[in-house]
């Protein structure tokens, strides 16, 4: 399915042309999130007809993969073996976790702190909007962009492109990604269409791939949005964008680009866009399919934690 | 304001008295939250009126403090400082969070496997509902009673007693404690009515004391819900219950029923009930004053953390 | 060069015939170290001439293996990047590692808690001289036989046998493991004899065929001391044993005695020797036969890791 | 007991007077370690006379301190609680630590990395010998000025100078530090001369003060080197320094040169000094005393921690 994939000047371009600095004020740091309002979000809650709740999180799971050097670890600090202390009422056990929520099998928000772009190899690293990259500093952390902007939780209309099952695949294949042409075909089959405001959640069967064949090394890479997409989410006025991959395709087109420069870097450095990394929509696109209805209340609570480039966190939709 | 407290053998009766254990079934985990019916949810979400989202949960914060031995640490893994590797496009940072859900200062949900009881010293330990407690292992962690049960979220009607506000002062001293009549007459002041199936949210203001008088050491203690709200809880069937401490009082008035013997262990091990510890409600509760509302959706959306015996989390409440 | 491998039911048997416990009282926890006397360390003293010093470590990095679980970490707390503090005279940086002193990558001393034998079904499982396996608790480790006791260090004659060398070969391949009858031929072929109170390290060149053909899967075993070196290592009363492996042979000949059962099972739990599990001897190697002298000063340094189990350390040689 | 204490603009000026940046060339990251040669250690190991070992470290505990961020960790990985998964033969127990060597309750040695310095503010900060400071990344960690520089090992004699005896106290007061007069005065009134090469030893008796009235604030500070020690230390071409604090003087008189500034800004960055910090003196205080002998073989053995600032170590002393 050969689309059109932009040129490496062309997504360059679009730091500028997609831009939303300065929209929302020089001091804003929310971006994309300002278009959440509370009458959104009562719309959203008026989604709910069934009252169930599906998940959109993968397990947290400790074993080591070759998907990133700090797997997660999980310490028991007392546990239910042997003699309790205590010889009546009440005894416990507790444990201790170490999480880096940018790992690639941890269903993580990226905080604003989490990307730096620039356009143009004379001018300095920023965050959206301007912030200075050096504000996220090692031994203080994230003093600027950090995960705390959004601890009073993100709750909005929530929508489901199924493209895997639109183009009746189990999964994507490396190398065969999302264009704007299948988020538009998505959209028509699927009788509903993406507004202001919403919460995006993109759907190409990743999970699905990993459980049955194992995780796969970084380097045969991942089917997600390709960065065509980048404009269709600008004009959309998209408030979060969750695919159940990290959202850029992998291997890059655009290794001179950085990091994860598409989808990332345009969406999260210029359009000011949040992103959801490693969903699974698994279980939400069969709550959908059955129904036939693609729109449900969306909420994300991401963890406040101090200084923090991003958190773990469990989105449910509610139906 | 001197109420009357349960002695010890009282307590000790409510284990079997207060008992959920087959009432869901023999293998049942869940407990109270059988009790949230897709009808309950329908209703929650209706409850929305102005689209407006409260957090409950306090920021994770890396201070050593006297709250308890694990204390946050966060790590930069790569931060913002420095030359970045990259030239153009996007470069990024990112990091790691070492959490001990049940440290004092984190807002969490206990996990069933978190809780072991008897109530008679020749009985062995066990959690709600019979199973052994020899199945939370150092190894393995929790192989039963895990946080993962709620790993789709917990969605139901909340309700917010505000007893600090009933008796009209910032936080509740320590020794005086939240009393069955204090639920019933905050209930009658606030006309609201706890139902089958509720997540309840029960205010003593200890975060204001916290954060206008620094942490206090452990032997200071808190007030909470004196263990006579047992069967009060019981009786209305609450599916979840959190107060703005760690629902016990401490220090206990029942030193040999264990740590947190009364509203941990009747609670958790006998009635099967979900506890939220250490959230806050400042911000609720003033968002309910000013409507004159005390029911919301309220939302908790555990990480699914394998075999974890809790999780940190961002109780959200939408009016 | 097949030899012959004893038998289960002959293992078994040792944990009764080469017992050392009660030898040194019935309240030891050293064993073997008992062995190491004043003037064992003054003729170690003795042994250096050249002033030369070889460590016996390998290198502590951070990859992921397949090696083990838990891999180690390093946290950078403040680094050299970006602006400093400080305008003038001095800054720092600093960094955390997350250490599991047992993973098999880990140049690590065992200590007596890390080992619990019976070889009885219907024995209680117990360490070193019957202290109860129960006195290694979650909560507080190793509240016997902790590695605190060695704190003040382990200094003795060294002695190097050298197999690899003998076999005229870079490493021993899987399948292939050291037996009585090599300790025998080293020591005839480089003129050396081990005494008792002897720190005994045994070269396999493991560490050459990591280094040259990576990391191999644990299921591909390694060789080292062929359990039928027991007897061997009684008699000379060793005093701590260390191989360039994890001592024990891998994939193990006695899959029903346990983790490591024989050199690990019956060399801790009933001889009480002391075991250094992954050094390195590649320069000690080369040191020696340059020289045609295989003893020397070997210093051991544990960490007082309080209540632990055991302690990455680095070994040092000094000719 | 008023001494000299130097002016800031003194302490500035050794940057350059005291320097030995050149001296073992351009490229060299050693410094003082240089002069510890072959003869050395071989003079070093002829001190031994009993056969006596003492350590100099502290125990490595796990209580919340006031004394820094980040507490060490100890997590059981298997206790030996509960049911073995074993039937006979051998079962263990493991577990990991998480360890800042550079905490203020550890017995550590600081890397070149750990330092950087500046006499004029508009110069660059760098380690020892001219390296940049940002070779220490985030990221990488010390990829110049790791402690992997003594991954071989430091051996040499060892000469303790023990101040608190000199003066006939447990312990130096704060306020009261150790003044070149003083260890010219220990020489005279032990018989001993602090030679080129030396491992150098300063009891001020803090651990004991530690031990017995508890961790005090930071803010209280510690008796260490004054700064006027500098010069001293250069022209006795001291290879490794080790007092029992974290050898500056706290709080510093020198407040505008950052943390630590003297000792460890003009010693480890200028003179290229190493640096032992926290270790305890008493029970080698009480070992030399009773021979009157202050002199003996030292060794201290860092483990290999690629690109670590520094390393726990356990010093040790054989008389």
């Amino acid at each position: 399915m050969a689309r059109e994939i932009p040129t490496e000047a062309q997504v360059l371009s679009w730091y500028t042309a997609l831009s939303n600095w300065g929209r929302w004020g020089p001091d804003d740091e929310l971006g994309t999130l300002n278009l959440i309002t509370p009458g959104k979000r009562r719309q959203a809650a008026g989604l709910v007809r069934e009252g169930v709740v599906v998940s959109c999180a993968r397990t947290i799971a400790y074993d080591p993969t070759p998907d990133g050097p700090v797997a997660p670890q999980h310490f028991m600090l007392r546990s239910g073996e042997g003699e309790a202390t205590e010889t009546l009422g009440r005894t416990n056990a507790r444990d201790a976790f170490l999480i880096a929520p940018h790992g690639q099998t941890i269903t993580h928000l990226d905080a604003p702190s989490h990307t730096f772009v620039r356009a143009d190899a004379s001018a300095p690293w920023t965050m959206y909007n301007g912030r200075p990259r050096d504000l996220v500093r090692t031994m203080d952390g994230a003093t600027a962009g950090s995960i705390e902007l959004v601890g009073e939780g993100i709750v909005s209309r929530g929508v489901l492109l199924d493209v895997a099952r639109l183009r009746g695949v189990s999964w994507l294949e490396t190398g065969d990604p999302v264009f704007p042409e299948d988020l538009d075909a998505a959209e028509a089959a699927q009788g509903v269409r993406v507004e202001p405001g919403d919460i995006l959640f993109v759907r190409t069967g990743f999970p699905k791939h990993r459980a049955e064949q194992g995780p796969r090394p970084p380097a045969e890479g991942v089917a997600s949005l390709q960065a065509a997409c980048l404009p269709w989410l600008r004009e959309r006025d998209v408030a979060l964008l969750g695919s159940d991959t990290s959202n850029d395709v992998s291997p890059t087109e655009y290794p001179s680009l950085g990091i994860n420069g598409a989808i990332h870097g345009v969406g999260m450095g210029a359009i000011g866009l949040w992103l959801l990394d490693n969903p699974t929509f698994e279980s939400l696109a069969a709550a959908c399919a059955e129904r036939g209805r693609w729109e449900f209340l969306a909420t994300i609570a991401p963890l406040k934690l101090e200084h923090g480039t991003g958190s773990p966190v469990n989105p449910l939709a509610m139906l």
